[in-house]
């Protein structure tokens, strides 16, 4: 964001119970689009350059600490729910210093309030040299929130809450949204609020009165979308905040360049980065710190996350990656599941029903059907077979297998770890290799066949009956042996 | 509901063809949400409190009543379409006695009429002393709708169909739903409905008319959702209607404490219970008689049916459960599917690719990678690796295999059932498994390892060709090789 | 389409860059619904029974060229962008012999213009005996649009581009579509337009008014839905193409008989052909030369490609289909793929993890777990045991396996190709055959059973430590063993 001439400090009000929300979770914590409510007022704070955070916490104080932690901000505990004036002196108050700071009051169950909205909030606020500004909003029937009043000049008055308007007050459209910024006075002047009303709360409200007490200059800013201060106070508030940050996000990729198929059943999360020429199926989901480099294609219905796609990449539809790291050119799924620790290196192939684990696979692998690697670095162009397991676990223990180049792993083979297995070796089908195999060697593990004529002539004869009902191919096949 | 002061049976109308569904089904029968339409009809009425339920059955009827199997309904067939009328009296004339009892209409054709609507048009019917009541609604344009008209008092005067109406009655926005609720006159009432009209049919509409001749007290109770009693005809109206169903089944558990992100992509059941802090992830399909208790989550894609989650259970992505029973704690998924008879004690997990079916997992048993569990019982923390197949079928019958608790089973192996696997046994990797192993024994059921030096160089020699076009590092190793 | 008086020439415009896609791939080929925007102007005319078909090509020609082949169109390369006159000249240019045909104007990047419009266009055209005709709709806010000047008779006068306009003419709210439907003077006529304007550009508007010239008539033809002639300019107008395109499938389908659940999430191509009674759960893919008869069932988030599906079908959840032909009353899924080549006989069982590719699979055959069969033709009633691997692949080449009727392959099996199995064969659990089987043969090919007793005390003795850690249950064991 552009640099600011004054430091900016932001309270942000998140003490909060929502018991709507029917839940042992604190409101706060609830996740929109992949981010607790009070981590995108954070996010949206750190967008905005502040320089102190502050986070007021109350009820659930201990878990909201808990999902901040590392995230950089002070925290102030409202041990006693006495109203929102008290909790932003217990927000300013815990800072060691805020002279000549403009102080940003934001609240943390509004996820949608952009930080472009909140910028040209403080360009306007500096613009006109105001001392305290308001954010509104404007709403064909604004019942329920406070009004802002002003006088024949246009000139912000005061706010009155719906309960005290007169039915004349009750016809304004403008609304409080509650977000306030104001100069540094702040820390005198909110502490002379007072609870002399009927509820006997402190309202944070008033602090606009005491500015205008003052003389100081007051504002109103009104917001282009009043939608972004709606807070979300049930799931389904949630889920609607949820479904206008989701589209916002998609939308964003489209105009960059990426196409999606029926965007309306895409998820992907602002962390995410996606370059140009990128497809993406209906039902793809996206999370976490996930990298997609151009011309990727993702199939429907994969859900992937904290990974890192190269160039030209192919994910097939159904398949499930985490933390994975998928090398140029290479193709994966369907029904692929690639886990933390899986590195596949260009042109790698991965077919249906494989999972891979703290895997290395160098360039040219292919493992198309029916497997498991797990803790094993495979050499360029070795072939795994169908069905092959990496058996790196013995009880409690994990081991790792090392596979060298242009290997051919026989189908429904099992190596079992720690093993080494030379390059060029060639692993016969349905071995369960339990030595090392030396350079282009082969390696058999399995029976040698018998096949014993006539046998089932006898087996299915002692099932005659069972087979004549269920099988009537082979019931006729019997009766012709007979 | 609220106990009746008379009884209340209900007359179903469920006889038309519905040609504009293209089908082969009755159109009562085509399903919304998880029921037969008809079906949603007889289960409004039962929550109704109703003493006896009539469906009165034409087109398909034995199809009809086959579904309807059980129910507790009685059936009246109408063999020939003579209009709604004679329809209703085929189904009064089903009842043994309806005395004293008020009657109410209903349409097996329309499946989003709550049951609160009509308890609460048997409120103001039972509230006005009222003889005959109609469901009204009111639309911006009522055409094609019979319309309500009213005297100067504003009193129900008559009923005049769309094709009847002169240009200023086709002005009324308050359209006939239907719906009536009458008292036990009804019976005697109805017969004397005749078809003296165009098209020869019997009208119901007619009874109206008939109950303000005996100077009865006639009122109409006006649906607050006109949509309430909007029929679904083709196909496209049965999507509305499951649209609108499923929108309120999600709202109704998201109010209640259930995280549902994109909950458009959600379809829930309204058989389905779900518990305080459930969070369903986007495409969830829970269906039937499933129960999901507190802290579960639900993973994308994931299609559950008849299942019981308990607390804290982990479904990840892509899973398929049907008939399960999935103990606390226990994490299953992604691609796992669980079919009839699997009951999973607490603290199971569950990996991709992995199947089981009337299988019991004791407390702890792992069971992650690519495997087959049927016909089978597994103790307390055995650990079944990779690739394991518990081969329950002959060709013709399935038998049962027992697993003893804290047992190690190798990848790839597979016990062929029926077997009996001791407590703490080790079941080397790759075994065929076809004696019993005693407690704490290992069982090695496979072939040896044989390494074949220098077998690699003869082998890709003999494919050098191909090697060279399609394996360039497995070449340069060959050339390295001569 | 009727059978046309006059031949009918179209022009389809595609030259464009469309730099707001911001994408390596020229505009008009960007996918709506399965096919490149130009391709559904192609088909529209190639609908409307066009002789011939000219596509104008500009920015990335030889792309779009190619990505035509074989459509039968004839290629214009404009090689200049001198307008969209200049443009259509090229296009006439291209015939060799236009006369006495109709000649239509069509755009490369319009996707949503129906046939049936435009044979509505040319009935009227035809009726009214007009020379030129434009396409014409109404916005109430044409903003942007050239508008349609009429005289007070009503007769279109002229076309007045935005810029051009005056403040009443910016209030019309009839505008100019681009597509003109004309006679066969257009050759001679648009050889007339001009570059003599502001931007230096032939202007293709410009025509109307030579026709007006020479006395022709000139008529407008106004649309129904106006959205049908918007442009998809950048991937969010992919995106709401595809939608629209996507739900006029998806509607006609329901109205045809096929119900549709959560029809807003289930994706049809136009190229696919479903019979009555099908039912499509939520999230289903339909694709391509895809086809299903009466009474199948696709489970949910199927993603079926270019297959065929014949009666009584039944998909379950999260299956992938390519290329494949299912017989009559089969079950395949959950999680199957069935890939190119693969022909199910009637009644065959295909259950989850299994994969097909070129395989031909009889009557009756049972793969209900784990399987890859490749390359492979199985006879009647074989059952193929959980975990059966057909292993195709030698390195470099893939071999075809033979199997017969009436086969038990046991659970686990290798079938390594080359490979003929008998009729009646049985072959072990476990089993890794490397010879032929013959008819009624049992094939055992793995190692024998050893029980190793006492051998787990000594195994979790030496990792006691972590066995107490992460394994009470087996400590306790170890612990009575001391």
């Amino acid at each position: 964001m552009t640099e600011q001439i004054r430091p900016l400090d932001v309270v942000i009000l998140a003490a909060g119970q929502g018991t709507r929300m029917k839940s042992s979770l604190p409101k706060v914590l609830h996740p929109v689009a992949g981010r607790p409510m009070v981590a995108w007022a954070v996010k949206t704070a750190r967008d905005l350059g502040a320089r102190n955070v502050v986070v007021v916490t109350g009820h659930g104080a201990a878990q909201v600490e808990a999902a901040l932690q590392g995230s950089g901000v002070v925290f102030a505990r409202q041990e006693q729910q006495l109203g929102t004036g008290h909790a932003f002196i217990q927000g300013l108050d815990a800072l060691d210093d805020h002279a000549n700071a403009d102080v940003l009051v934001l609240y943390g169950d509004t996820p949608l309030l952009r930080p472009d909205t909140l910028a040209a909030l403080l360009g306007d606020h500096r613009a006109r040299g105001s001392a305290f500004t308001v954010l509104t909003g404007e709403l064909a029937d604004a019942t329920g929130y406070g009004r802002i009043i002003r006088d024949e000049q246009g000139n912000v008055e005061r706010i009155v809450e719906q309960k005290d308007a007169t039915p004349l007050e009750r016809t304004v459209r403008e609304f409080n949204s509650g977000v306030y910024l104001m100069d540094a006075r702040a820390t005198d002047l909110a502490h002379r609020i007072t609870n002399d009303n009927a509820s006997g709360e402190y309202y944070l409200t008033d602090l606009l009165g005491l500015y205008k007490a003052e003389g100081a200059e007051v504002h109103a800013f009104k917001l282009t979308d009043p939608g972004e201060v709606m807070g979300a106070n049930d799931r389904t508030g949630l889920a609607e905040a949820e479904s206008i940050i989701r589209a916002r996000i998609t939308q964003d990729h489209m105009r960059a360049g990426v196409t999606i198929h029926m965007p309306e059943t895409v998820y992907i999360e602002d962390t995410v980065q996606i370059g140009r020429d990128v497809t993406l199926e209906p039902g793809v989901i996206l999370r976490g710190d996930t990298r997609i480099a151009e011309g990727v294609t993702v199939g429907p219905y994969s859900v992937i996350t904290d990974s890192t796609l190269d160039e030209g990449v192919t994910i097939k539809a159904h398949s499930v990656l985490d933390g994975a790291v998928v090398g140029a050119g290479s193709d994966v799924g369907p029904f692929a599941r690639l886990r933390p620790g899986t590195v596949l290196a260009g042109g790698v192939h991965i077919g249906n029903f494989v999972e891979t684990k703290n895997a290395r696979l160098a360039q040219g692998v292919k493992a198309g059907h029916l497997a498991y690697l797990g803790d094993v670095e495979i050499g360029e162009e070795t072939n795994v077979g169908a069905g092959t397991i990496v058996a790196n676990f013995d009880g409690v223990n994990k081991h790792r297998t090392a596979v060298g180049a242009g290997v051919f792993i026989g189908s429904n083979s099992t190596l079992i770890a720690p093993r080494v297995i030379g390059d060029a070796a060639f692993i016969a089908a349905g071995s369960a290799v339990h030595d090392d195999v030396p350079e282009g060697a082969m390696a058999v593990a399995r029976g040698k066949q018998r096949n014993l004529d006539g046998w089932s002539r006898r087996y299915w004869g002692g099932l005659r009956e069972k087979v004549q009902v269920k099988l009537p191919w082979l019931a006729g096949w019997l009766s012709r042996q007979d």
